[in-house]
């Protein structure tokens, strides 16, 4: 009954298993986005087709599509969007070119990231959407909606965004238990204004740990290690999209904030640990 | 610690794998669900044990089961509903016999059928009611109440929407990063009014993508192919039970409504395979 | 691309093929587990290694930590909560320590093991919420603050919890397309009153089936078997976190309400294995 889904499971461990055999590295997984992108940006107007498994899977470019980063996410852009679901989403109608950023898993790297894809172009954050996904995990996936008067800003908007993603990713800790997440700013900008009311071009951190109780205790540990203040507190009932996770975000001299997001990934690491877990960064470790 | 849940994965795959081996075509699982379902309809009062893997599972008759049907949606019925449940659930107190569909994956399929179901009984739909569900995909289940005065027609209603469900289905597209979905009705009834105040027998299109941003351009092609309205938005943030989903509903002439779905289905797949995915149907496509 | 998690899966099934051939009662992870704890009880101030598989992790023990329990719970206590935090969540200022019990899977099990935790100990229930969790099941996670002056008291309704939560998981029974799950207690306290409004001192059951509907059958059922009254009805839409669960509580005569509730157990098990599946006691049931 339920076969379409078990079958699911049993292809990716079929493909992760094959995956090791046959080339260390994921390059064949590698190899088919490489491929898919190649054919979107050497776009002829004729179909491609890209190979996976056994499979031949037929890829028609799509103009909207811009690339894709860790965490299934998709990056894609409207020059413009029609009148009337820009009107049902209650964007500011002097935009029409949209960028946006989609994320089965993730929320706060894809934040910090546009963060820095604002600072870097001429666009604003139209909306920050978080959805309880994380594909099983306990946190969320994420819509972030950038908005342009013109295209190409939505666009390079878009592309700097998935460009920092990667680096993003790699303060997030993933183990079967749960996950914490860390992350620092020096100057916060528009995208962790729009999600967590930070204060413009001050230092911010935020701290996020699953479950729930791993997070609240990050966050007491960073708030006796240095003088920082509290911006935000949302937990499974109030300001997540119910997903398990205390998420803490705070403010203050940038050496202090350092210093607390520090202080909150070794307490959150151990917690993990302690619970017989073996937590590890989804890229490479930046803070 | 948490050796149960690891097992049930394990367990589907060691299912999987032996399905495979000894009997392509999954007749293995569809066997057992058939002897479950004969023990019910040949129900003589005795207890009945159906074949499972080594196992042997007694199933006990229960009138109220009705049957089951793709994404471990369970059909019941119950002819009198205890009055303080009813009351509690807010049902209009004429209707006693109640006929039930839930699932634990899906929610547009299932309000498809019901629509149908609606249609060609003497029901009425209680309750449309979404959960965050798809066991760890990006979008919903579902359960859906049907009224009626008698148990037999309430009874009907479960049946035409288990069997209908099968073809709702094929128009879902599931990959590992997301799913599509299409739905389109010549004349809209009582379930479409109900989720998405569909207009009463006028043409109605549904288009959903996951992660969120598929279906934003979806909906964005589906407006600009032809010359429809838009009925709902739904996104992460509202209107869903936060899904990692944009769902948007269209009203229009049928041939309209038929064009921009195929239009936004056409897209839909193509965003996914760009991103290195291959969405297939779930079971046989329809529109 | 979710290469990470793909391999989180396969780490899943590797580690479970291996523990069942090497040494079956998963005496491995036990031991992992078992090493931990050793290392937070005897600690000497030195950081501990704790082999897993082929890798070492190190373990620096953390004040903070309590213990762990199935469906990934873990056990903390902060000495004296940070105040700002403590405001932000809204507790009474009057308690500075506090005891947290967190978990991936489980907030019926939970919540009846802190019922008991309160009635042995000198503390309050602070806070319970609820999240969308179960790692891809159809249900919750949790986490439950206790609230004491001493933080002895607050360690020691922590620890009382963690005892408890392995009998309570015994009523919960599990298989691929849902769950079931009953609790009964002869004497509702404070954990049940906070999260249920269950009159205080009086005999209490609750009744809990996914996907939705088998809950729905499983509180008619209980409702008509003997002489008892609904406390509370939740839903996907009302009440839960959208759960793919209905969850109804009833009290009155200690009889009625076990009768009731085992009835609803009957029809629950009764209605999955209809659905071609084997629910499965997580532990050992106690009802």
């Amino acid at each position: 009954m339920n076969d379409y889904l078990i079958n699911k499971v049993l292809e990716e461990v079929q493909k992760s298993l094959s995956l090791k055999k046959s080339d260390p590295g994921n390059d064949n997984s590698t190899k088919v986005q490489d491929r898919a992108e190649q054919a979107i940006c050497h776009s002829t107007g004729e179909n491609k087709t890209v190979e996976k498994g056994d499979n031949l899977i037929e890829v028609t470019p799509v103009t909207e599509f811009v690339g894709t980063a860790i965490g299934d996410t998709v990056g894609l852009v409207i020059a413009n969007l029609d009148r009337h679901l820009h009107e049902k989403m209650g964007l500011d109608p002097k935009y029409r070119s949209v960028g946006i950023v989609s994320a089965r898993t993730g929320a706060g790297p894809h934040i910090m990231a546009a963060d820095e894809a604002v600072k870097a172009t001429n666009t604003e954050i139209a909306l920050i959407e978080l959805a309880r996904d994380t594909k099983g995990g306990a946190g969320h996936g994420s819509i972030i909606v950038f908005a342009a008067e013109d295209v190409s800003d939505a666009r390079r908007a878009v592309e700097v965004t998935l460009k920092e993603i990667d680096r993003t990713f790699g303060d997030v800790y993933t183990c079967d238990a749960g996950h914490i997440e860390l992350h620092y700013t020096a100057r916060a900008s528009l995208a962790l204004e729009k999600a967590f009311k930070a204060p413009l071009g001050k230092s911010f951190g935020i701290i996020v740990g699953a479950p729930a109780a791993v997070g609240l205790l990050m966050a007491d540990t960073a708030l006796k290690t240095a003088n920082v203040e509290i911006v935000s507190y949302a937990s499974p009932d109030k300001g997540t999209a119910h997903s398990n996770e205390i998420i803490v975000s705070i403010t203050g001299d940038s050496g202090a904030v350092r210093q607390s997001v520090i202080a909150a990934r070794e307490v959150g690491l151990n917690i993990l640990r302690s619970m017989g877990q073996n937590p590890v960064s989804v890229t490479k470790p930046n803070i």
